[in-house]
């Protein structure tokens, strides 16, 4: 190729059309850099292409040579340019791409025989089978358990980002040990044992989500065809990860204190697996387990050898600022205790952790790392920072006093307008509140109306192991206003009200929103 | 609680000993924020304690009072403070700790009879079996295939986080959809099909790094018992994923060409649930799968009703510009084609991804979704904006000649210093070297003499199916500078000397470095 000269270079560079705007907050030299960036993206500057010299473009641009100067070190050091010592400035080679052949079209594969029994779990594929038509306009939106978008602290998580990369650069960016990082480890051990869950570093395993926590568990415990105990209504995601580890999901009936001791007794020599619980708040239910039912809890488990799994997703979610009572892992070491930082926090930091029972460490740290060779240790920095900074605990003074204005507007939008025969509980902490609808009631035939009325709820069949449960709804109150989610449950009583008049109707199972979380 | 005075609370206030320093780069009303956040945390400022008024602190600090008001603003904001109208500006309460009591000692669960077969699975306790003492010094790593940390774009990634937090804030944070992000995918797609592998967004789903993706292949298609292919020397933490998925794992010989073709005829009917390959490099032989040995593969996978899984980690790592043959993807639109931005960018991204037969789509994604309820992304959107700044051409431009310096410094040292009866090829594409040592030599014994020589290296065995190898090494030339390489190639020449003159030794199957990556 033809080298242009510096003339040559300098006049195409012009007509290329950089142009700088002083005081745009943005410094020039980072407007000269972005703006070369994009016209070699683009192709408008070609491989080989030679730069003016920084003092003509300097002259040129009316800027200080250093700051032309500054910018194209900059862009050597991303790869768009090569300087070669008394020639100038070039961009660099693209990598060639590969030929292109179109492939030809045989018979397909017998995929029906080569599809494991794993990825056919029946739980697996409810979302998709019970998933209604989209619904239309701007539904208040009571199905999904995400924390609302308004309470998200992006510009802390922003600063603690910028930091970490300004900080520990290329460090930070790299894979992680296969525990998690050692920084937060330390972090999270304090602060449960602050909270009263006692837990030592080295018992702590930080996981990609506690989703990826309860897929660890599952896979470590679980043989094709072990029973496995859940609470009756419990989170549909850990039915699809027992289901897929090969379990037969057994569903244990709860009273108003908890799990029923009676019906636990029955499974004393079942050789379950494990017993996976939510004690805190469960979800569905927003239940908590009381203090006396635990210690029952921790003694069946050691007499009948099944381990308990405690996920703590709820985790100082406290609405009235009074604390749960202690955790089963508090009563017994040997709980397996599940945590995550998105419900509370964020939930794209996928950040979650196990404390892990000593006996248990050998197999389920190679596990976990041979599942995704460990969870970004980037996210992992940013969130030692924002726990470091104490951001967290102004975030929760920020969030709880909002999620319970939530729920209260959610309680009594229900309390002036449901129907006779609907029960329900207001929930202490957590995110969803649990209706149960009068014995005959077709939760799917609500939701559907609901939906036409503008609000979006999860019939309750979902939550169950077997897929069929007593008629029931989950309601998610932190994902709206206040104000919407008055509307909301004003919606939703109408909705009960007209389904019940029409009786059972078609009998539909299709609800519109369908959301494992 | 009593409010104190103004007064008072100033007093206490200005002995906690706010003092800024102008000109620092970091805006006055963001120094204020930090350190009163820091008092807050630190527990220097109490629960309701109230905070001197802005006008009276401004003066005091010297500053406008429109700087300490944004930085309360920004305080009220991130749950520092409250502000209570015509009171003031308070700290805020504290979440209440639950009460901790100490666990009981009682006869331990069963854990041996309660752990599944999969975290049982053997090749999963390989790397802490074989890991021998942690060696002393500043050895020359050649074990480790991460990307070198000088060689990782921090800098622009920063860009890119910042950009995406500030542009996007919120929606950049909940949680992602099932098969990735839209905008990411295109993205992918794009790029896939510029460099000649066909693909539609909708076969494009995104992953936890391409380890995940393997995991979900594994899952998706193994039963207990099933036998699964995979070529003799292969990447280990595949191993382990089809062991823990159950598979009985089956080690194909390849030729000079690739996988032998007599070899893969005696299964045709072995009804093997797929045959896992790296076409394009290898790890850890760092060999490349010839055009018309490709096209036998695919022919022969139809043939054999056994799906192709073509793992192209090393994608655009053509360390000489010289692209490799045709993807497996672009001769059969079945094939489960993997790819990762972990090794031609940022490991900490874990982002990666697979694109998958149209007949695979209804049981991969539910089943991706239960695993990790989606990647991060906020990791996602940062890579779009990476992938659209076109700093990932910019960054491969820079360090593919990095790379192909390295792997020349290797070959160079190698050719010098290597005994009589070692056999090697210099990789054209990716990371890894692969060096088969004498029939009889010992590669546990060389590892250690390595390691005492001050170079890491990593034994074969670890890449085998069954253990067992044909005595061989890795060598990663991407985690040390050229320099440094030439001298870990000197020791390592004089180390496989050493082990030959001294016969089979110990036989010791310890090695000082073993690596998963």
């Amino acid at each position: 190729m033809r080298r242009k000269s510096g003339i040559e270079s300098y006049q195409m560079f012009r007509e290329s059309g950089i142009s700088l705007t002083p005081g745009v907050g943005q410094p020039l030299y980072r407007q000269i850099f972005d703006q070369v960036a994009a016209r070699v993206s683009s192709g408008v500057l070609t491989p080989g292409f030679r730069l003016p010299p920084t003092r003509v473009l300097a002259e040129e641009l009316g800027v200080h040579r250093n700051t032309v100067v500054r910018a194209f070190e900059d862009l050597v050091a991303a790869g768009f340019l090569v300087s070669v010592v008394g020639r100038g400035s070039f961009v660099t080679s693209a990598p060639l791409p590969a030929s292109i052949s179109p492939p030809p079209s045989r018979p397909s594969l017998p995929w029906v025989s080569l599809v494991s029994r794993a990825a056919s779990a029946e739980p697996l594929g409810r979302a998709d089978a019970l998933a209604g038509p989209a619904p239309s306009g701007n539904p208040v939106n009571l199905s999904r358990m995400e924390p609302a978008g308004e309470l998200l602290p992006h510009e802390l998580l922003r600063r603690c980002l910028d930091h970490v990369l300004r900080d520990r650069a290329a460090s930070a960016l790299g894979y992680s040990p296969r525990e998690g990082l050692p920084r937060l480890r330390e972090l999270i051990a304090a602060e449960l044992s602050r909270s009263g869950v006692p837990a030592e570093v080295d018992d702590v395993l930080v996981t990609t989500g506690s989703q990826q926590a309860l897929d660890l568990v599952a896979r470590a415990l679980i043989d094709p065809g072990d029973p496995f105990l859940v609470e009756e209504s419990t989170y549909s995601g850990a039915i699809n990860l027992f289901a897929v580890a090969g379990a037969r999901v057994v569903g244990v009936p709860s009273d108003g204190d908890g799990p029923d001791p009676a019906a636990l007794e029955r499974h004393d020599r079942s050789r379950a697996k494990g017993f996976y619980m939510m004690p805190n708040c469960g979800n569905p239910t927003g239940a908590c387990v009381s203090a006396e039912r635990r210690h029952a809890l921790v003694a069946w488990s050691r007499r009948a050898g099944v381990p308990l799994i405690e996920d703590d997703y709820g985790a100082d979610l406290n609405l009235d600022g009074v604390p749960p009572p202690p955790a089963l892992k508090a009563l017994d070491s040997e709980v397996i205790y599940l945590g995550t930082f998105s419900k509370k926090l964020i939930p794209a930091l996928r950040v979650g952790f196990l404390v892990c029972p000593k006996a248990l460490r050998r197999q389920l740290v190679p596990l976990k790392h041979a599942m995704d060779l460990g969870t970004s240790v980037l996210l992992q920095h940013a969130l030692c920072e924002f726990l470091e900074r104490g951001y967290m605990r102004a975030h929760l003074a920020k969030v709880l006093p909002e999620y319970r204005a939530r729920r209260d507007a959610l309680a009594a939008g229900l309390s002036e307008g449901l129907p006779d025969g609907v029960e329900w509980t207001p929930p202490a902490r957590g995110l969803v509140l649990w209706l149960q609808l009068p014995e005959g009631s077709d939760p799917g035939a609500v939701c559907e109306e609901a939906s036409r009325r503008g609000v979006l709820v999860t019939p309750g069949a979902i939550y169950s192991p077997t897929g069929r449960s007593r008629p029931s709804l989950r309601l998610a109150f932190c994902g709206e206003p206040p104000e919407r989610i008055a509307v909301g449950a004003q919606r939703l009583c109408r909705a009960i009200d007209a389904a019940a008049g029409r009786g059972r109707g078609s009998g539909s199972t299709r609800a519109p929103a369908i959301d494992v979380l």
